[in-house]
């Protein structure tokens, strides 16, 4: 398929790299250009405008953020560059909110419009091993779905309503924040009862957690080693404010969430925005005076 | 190994059969005496006191709460009657405050003691499957260890002070809670959105969770089916009172603890004492209007 | 002096008459001109538009929200019309971020700005007993004393950075809204001890806390009467989202303000958006038990 | 009357003065005889054992906490020597669950058995202005007005369950605790946007709050000066403790009282145990790096 890949970063570039494998034909645009060289040299077409991205019969975005996404697609350009059969499939973590007016934009110019957002980190991404939440019209799925298979293990289905994606991707983020947290208050707990944080995670996750998500972060804990983070600390926040957002325009209270949003702060004053997202835990365990950095 | 076992209940039941499989001598007491009587059928002898079963050179405690250890084993009789080289090992969930004071209260008398509390529900205990976590003496975990191998897969040794095991256990407790709250939280939201909890589950637990503890409390969760509890709430609210207490006394702040523990109270003035523990999720369900239950 | 007076509502309406009183020339604009026309009667001018009001000496704006505010103070003809020493002066509860950019909107265009919201209800405006704090150049200040001095009590000058004075307003909403949802948690507390909430809250009034505050959502709260509202709860909600979001874009967690929200929330669900906000104390008082309400 | 006074601390030696001056015969008990000296030269009678005090018409205790009254009023001797229409008047302030017990053995053996608990702190007591929350039979209050009138200016009669008159005064601290928290909270957002802690503290003292309470606690919160204290923050945090512990027995959750707890908590983490209880605003202001301390 001719696909339009707006946003090659860190996450995006191996993302290119599976289509391109697949047999795909990839029109990339970044606003810094230099990053589209590096997947010409691997047969990725080079957009001179994001419209000529917006121009193929699929086009991805995969931007940091929601005003970055606004940016380039909402001005107007990007829409009337995309034919009639078009879909544009924002695979970003944006807003519940942002999904709901892409929908509604793209409604309005008898566009499709796919919420596909995507759970792994970048190693993930490169193995073609991501898992994707997809919400959209059926037949706009349908026609994404090579896609989907070039560049995950597995496909979710969620329905018609593209913000339900969103919401599913920001619940599973918001988990894991949770996880952040409570990993940290135990070890601070435990930190004060002589057991070690890097003991408590062994044993946590030999037996009720036996997974990688609670030996990756609890591993970070126990080390105190942040540097260089795998997912920045204020990335994190952005994603917890998002899980709020939505929340709060829906009346629903998430108590844990709050208490993450404010260690995030604290944790901003105290200079970790770019440690890796797992310092949150250092904000329980320094008020315990029980910190793992020396 | 002559034993003494005081309490077969749901978990100590199953965990004297092993015991008795593996070729100890195994004398039961329990209060109710008809508890005892189904044993001593497979082969174990029936305690006429606490005593006779303190006597063994090996006493396990497997009680319901910190009040009936006390009982039990603080009014003198039990240590009295403990032999010169016995052990006490107590492998119920109990305070840390409460091993402190075992620990010194056995050393006094110049008897071992040892805690080892476990992880895993009934059918874990009867398929030999625990996990121990043990903090004792190492010459009385030696001495343990054979009793050990016929509870558990593993056992985790974590050094000389008896609490540091059992605040390994109520850390682990408290993670449990934590996790259930929230899903609890994040159900209410994609719910909010038009997704069912199940499937919001379905999807966490085949990417980022893939693990039995997400699987079975998000099911829980997912179905609104509470009753019978494999773990009742009440008991719930009680080990995250461990947790908070063994924390207020070290000067720790555990901020998802003090919000588990606020919500776990809603429960009990909802009606949901002696539903299964994951029925702490509802509290945030139905606060935002989104009840799994009918 | 020649005063401009967009947004004659609840607070408005009495503040006009009070500039009248004074002796100045009040010009007023309401998108629903028939609240104007209620003011006419008593001398005041009916603006055709918002600039008729906007070309006055000085124009106080004090409409609902801040969405009302940007929409007509920042759609370019409000500033237009403004003579060159002309003053806008936001009386107004709004975000500290909508006065920065109100600030640096004005300052581009050469005009001056200035903050300065009110502490009272309708009653104090009626009888031009407000607190107000103002903020914003010295110069812009002085030439709206005469105003404030027609409409408050008391003027507090915090600076020239308008915004101060919008945190300053938004940091009193936040206070009394822990005092209410606090009195709601001691009064649950008291109702399950059998001792009714107009019992506690007489003898907190009678010695600690003598201060109508207290005494007004005391005495809401215990007769359990939040209709009509005095000021209705998705505005409390309204001020509290205020409050989080400035201090959000500083990195200052609220904790207090955190879980306030997540209760305003909460008495949305159950239906009490247009109770006065004095009934988010209903949240902690029902979830005990413990509700004021038959 | 004759009246046995046990605990001349900071709180009842001023409170004996003044029953001496009213005309009453007063034997003090202390544990630390010295204390009861000084009262001595003023005309009081120095109690040889906890017994000589308690054989009075009415015996009041004012003991630091539950553990100190537990000791002296429940060994035997205490009640054993109370005459046969003896009063037991507890006027510290003491945990609900305590007050419950002295009500059931003080009935079994029948004496009679009154709280009333005080607001007022040391040169309250001294001006005899304290405000008393008394509760128990009719007849003991009616017996114990006398004294009452001697020490107060006004006593609140709460009905016949001791208990209550605690969790009044139990409240009555957890809403200045909550007062102080949100202060602080406060104080750290307007601190941010330039707005020193001492004129929020005035503008909101000179308007919404006009009231001692907020001008004491905003003042040394302004002032960042906490030694010495006029009342520690360890017994802030005890205090706290009675309420969570009060609302825990009757399944009633109180966010911001755990909320504080966790901030006290830190507090002394911190190192500020012997502070002024006023502290506990530090925690959020540090947080927000907006301390007032320099």
């Amino acid at each position: 398929m001719k696909i339009g890949f707006v946003g090659s970063g860190a996450m995006g570039e191996p993302m290119v790299r599976n289509l391109l494998k697949a047999g795909h034909t990839v029109t990339v645009f970044n606003r810094r250009r230099e990053r589209s060289a590096a997947l010409a040299a691997d047969g990725a077409q080079v957009a001179a405008s994001v419209a000529d991205a917006a121009r193929q019969e699929i086009v991805i975005t995969m931007l940091a953020d929601d005003t970055a996404t606004e940016q380039l697609v909402l001005d107007g350009a990007f829409i009337r560059a995309m034919p009639a059969d078009g879909v544009h499939v924002c695979m970003a973590t944006i807003s519940a909110a942002l999904a709901e007016r892409l929908q509604s934009t793209h409604g309005a110019a008898g566009r499709a419009y796919v919420s596909a957002p995507v759970f792994g980190r970048p190693p993930a991404a490169a193995s073609a091993q991501l898992f994707i939440v997809a919400a959209g019209e059926d037949s706009a799925l349908d026609r994404c779905q090579p896609v989907f298979d070039a560049l995950g293990q597995k496909t979710f289905r969620v329905g018609a309503m593209p913000a339900a994606a969103n919401v599913i991707k920001i619940s599973g983020n918001f988990m894991l924040a949770s996880m952040i947290e409570s990993l940290g208050e135990a070890c601070a707990l435990s930190s004060r009862y002589g057991v070690p944080p890097s003991q408590l995670v062994e044993i946590l996750t030999s037996s009720v957690f036996p997974v990688p998500a609670y030996k990756v972060y609890g591993g970070l804990i126990a080390s105190g080693q942040f540097e260089p983070p795998g997912f920045p600390l204020r990335l994190g926040l952005k994603d917890i404010r998002l899980a709020l957002a939505a929340a709060d325009s829906k009346d629903v209270a998430l108590p844990i969430a709050s208490l993450v949003r404010d260690h995030y702060l604290k944790a901003l004053t105290r200079g970790y925005a770019d440690f890796d997202w797992a310092a949150l835990a250092l904000v329980s365990m320094e008020d315990a005076g029980a910190s793992p950095r020396r």
